[in-house]
């Protein structure tokens, strides 16, 4: 940690606060500069946000900068190999791109199950569907709760597709997890702590999607506070962030995958469909997201997107989600993704 | 609702456009201009979100634009008069502004009650503290829990002060609402439905701060999900906005507050300590927040702010609260308020 | 154009707004709805954007919405096959992606044509490099000038690549346009309408960088101004956008691809070494670019970043770039692009 | 300045960075850390950004912190004085908040002339008017040239207010300098380096409008371009940022006025007009300006919006410009405006 004293600060005032160091934790070092002094602190300290904050604080003082990162759990220094999470035949983070699609909401048995026959056919190896739905207005489709989730039980008994679904409060924990494969914690949830901390607490893969506005350090802790309870099956996923554009939905922030493959070991996977809101541009930021190195995608399917209860003009119908299943194996060719802290795998 | 269809679209996709609009709810009216053809929709169906989607989902339909805005029971046309919020003899949207201050968490007795004396001295009414602390890492304090509560309790029985305090989940309404005269939630639960969902079955002020990332639009429908459950009972909370700025912890977007006297009735508070992070500029930003029409602010208070357990950086001391105290009473004079949908106070 | 009275608006107010409707260049129609009063007003006045506004300045008004994009020269409307700029036999729009490459800044013989040589090698076909530097700061290199195109042109003569660069105002219009191939404008001068008028008068392509945060719409209508000029070889270049993210110099929004290719027939380009700001990041953005159906790409390469003058952090080496070079040409067989209004092309 | 060596650098790689440092200008200190070696320069070198990136651009370099701010002429540290800029017995940066108003653009001498009497009547001291306008579309009014500065200076003749109006280009500097009382730079242009430069020779106030998108050190930099060729006479323009906000045309960041007050002795104005984009919100935004310190205003007049050629939605009636300098003109009692690095003034 550097700790920048102002330009006018007094030795009394250097010195009073180098006696808010604890001395048992930190080393400091002094550099007398050609305008400031500079004071550098060496230690491991374990809240080092707090002692940042704290001498942050003295007016005397500059400025507090940090020096690492703050993550642990979810580094590649915790663990020099790459997550795979496996689903019995299904693997996020392997070698391949895993594809996760169906309706943004489960609406009814028959739209459910044509579109679980229609994406299996095409090749995905996930079912999405969301059975208690987060919707900005309170008069909106709230989704049809555990009923859905038996829908989804039931495509995936007669297609062989794995479940990942949305849990929205500590509540129905029990409920969303005696179905699904995967949690889905959705953005408007990314910094819900105590939702955070309950679900590290369970054996079962969760995947994290990105706050609205959520830089990456914020999207790491808060994958930190799941696996500070134990379980480290997190995938996180890019769904875009909100800027000042006006003609998508959100902005797919493709660099963050990249990006979280320098940081962390954790796989990572794309929603093109709320990162773009607009199907058109579906299959080409799909390409994109593959292209650039992301252990799957996430995309909405209808078979009949104008009859959608929500998210219709993002949702592919059937044939164009079969269209992008074969642009997408045809890339494979040139991945060369990262396995491990310092190597590439040559696929 | 306003349907343009796409200039290349032909008369069978006008007319399935058309087949797909409920007849019983709303009346359809066809423009044809110089390069395109217009709907126009007439009507009172309820959940116009969901249709706007469904049509918007036609290849044939270039875009569909709302015409009305969602808002009900937030808007003066629900309620023509100006909310106030009564807790005895503490008013909260009336003729002047409210102030409530404390120190970010709670942390032992005698920095809780020395500051509680120090705000009401100065003239502060609610005391505020965190006892349940939603950080970003978790290897952050997190808050005393029950204990902070009944300190707050303590302090307010000394002091006669109100208090303001944060719940973060269902599990704690019971515990909170026994304690606290105001139920605040934070910028990273705005959207969490089924925490706003319970909270507005209670008969119990709520303060709600605005989501990082939530427009004006988004922040109206959470409170709107608070009172679609009966508890009319709201306070909106300004505390910033994330954008590019680099040297502002937050961004204080003030023109919300003159922003949502055009919509809604509920009274609308500002916290300059969360929306700056920096001590320096929250007496400024207090002062202009009063003179744009706040009802009122909430304050950050820390006796000692270098020894703080979190948010040092944003908090004055005592001595500096008292002159925005006396600052911030100089400024009635000028002050006009809406105090009904067509009517400014003229205090 | 839609206005959308106030509910409260009188049959006078209503009168008063359709008065200042130009009858002779457009017919109103009034919807008059459960909540509110809606005037259609069809027509093909030339400067809505004035209407508009002055609409809008009525008190009895809500809002105004225009139905229409304001694009013309750039719309698929107004050319439906794609524009494919050719500088002898390199050409941008075609059928496979152009590669530009070269130093941020051209800083001298050696540097430029070791670069050039290398870059050539590796199958670019153009070369970039500075002249004239747009810095943040006054106390930064500000680029060789003259001197500079000088050895970019020589460059040229050596290796027959064409040459970019960049051009910073009217005074230097005459010497950039004598060595350089394409002019670039920069993303500071995307809206400095002198300039581009003035090179709408040119007959040399120009490539137009996106402003830091501007809209699709506001880049669309700076080429508007270049190409009513008479102009019409534009190529756009998305370099990124300013957004909350601190991780990355910019937020590459690699979705502003196939959404201008849904509304024009100008080729895009991605700078994927300003997009992110790290090196590390720039092989897997140009990928994605590709995959989302970029016309090109424009790379910084240096032999030796860590002695760059500026840009070092971004510019990958000879060796890394030739990589990319490989990774690209991998990816050709899927591509389907878009090269008239309605079709793709099948490569 | 702060090198931060990867967890995984050598001994020889950390020794390669050493080399690169130049040491007749900086010392070196190294520091070993639990995890990491830090390198700690301290010196004086002139072009410390290009040292930071030459730094930064070695692969065992995680990364580069600056110390020190990039300010020289524009901080308290060259000049400890306020800056004031005087135009006979017109203050800009004095005791109390200086008003500039009139229309946005200049139409005729009408619509002028009943402006000017209008706002000099109210008090205002300075007459806003644009005769060069950059408007976001080509196909928009673009402003009366040169017979609008006529009409400017016609309206300082007669009632004594002094004149600011914008400058776009080079071409046309001495034209807008012979009429002109101060230059305006507008947001657009707050990077055009070349006219920062030719105005930084010339002996006239210059008002330098924020970018839409520019950060605090971004704005004071380009203060410094004018700065730097000579010209001190640089009053600084908080003029709105583009945010996701969709309810107002920019995001006003008050934030900026005391924030720029920490560090500069310049003055700085609030465009509340622009910042918003509504009429409605420009009086309590102006209040708020002048409660957080702004050394003056700039207000957009017109006697009848709804007839004006640009930015009728935010302009003020000359009834309502004449309620708020009321409202400003009560609020001088409790200002406390800093007039030296260390001394607040108190009116």
């Amino acid at each position: 940690m550097i700790v920048v004293m102002k330009a006018e600060a007094s030795e009394e005032e250097l010195d009073e606060v180098l006696a808010a160091v604890p001395k048992d934790k930190y080393d400091s070092h002094i550099f007398r500069g050609v305008d400031r002094t500079v004071i550098g602190l060496i230690g491991k300290g374990k809240d080092k946000e707090t002692l940042k904050n704290r001498l942050s604080s003295y007016s005397s003082v500059d400025k507090v900068i940090a020096i690492l990162d703050p993550y642990k759990l979810t580094s590649w220094n915790f663990k020099p190999e790459k997550t795979v999470i496996q689903l019995e035949h299904v693997k996020i983070g392997g070698e391949k791109p895993t594809v996760m699609a169906g309706p943004c909401a489960v609406e009814n048995e028959e739209q459910l199950m044509t579109t679980a026959r229609a994406v299996k056919k095409a090749g995905a190896e996930i079912l999405r569907g969301g059975a208690f739905k987060p919707r900005t207005s309170p008069y909106s489709f709230q989704g049809l709760g555990e009923e859905g989730l038996k829908l989804l039980a039931k495509a995936r008994q007669e297609t062989g597709l794995k479940i990942v679904t949305e849990l929205m409060d500590i509540e129905h924990i029990d409920v969303v997890t005696e179905y699904t494969d995967i949690i889905q914690i959705g953005a408007r949830n990314m910094q819900n702590y105590p939702l955070l901390t309950a679900i590290g607490q369970l054996n079962k893969p969760v995947m994290l999607k990105r706050g609205m506005s959520a830089t990456i350090r914020e999207w790491l802790l808060a994958a930190e506070y799941i696996m500070t309870e134990g379980n480290h099956q997190v995938i996180l996923c890019e769904r875009g962030i909100r800027t000042f554009g006006e003609e998508t939905r959100n902005t797919l922030d493709l660099s963050s995958i990249p990006m979280i493959k320098e940081i962390s070991h954790l796989p990572v996977v794309v929603d093109p469909s709320h990162g773009t809101g607009r199907w058109e541009l579906v299959r080409p930021m799909a390409r994109a997201a593959v292209a650039c190195g992301a252990d799957g995608l996430i995309v909405e399917v209808h078979p009949k997107p104008e009859e959608a209860l929500s998210d219709g003009p993002q949702s592919l119908k059937p044939d164009k989600f079969a269209l992008l299943m074969e642009e997408i194996s045809g890339m494979k060719n040139y991945l060369n993704r990262k396995i491990s802290r310092n190597l590439q795998s040559v696929v």
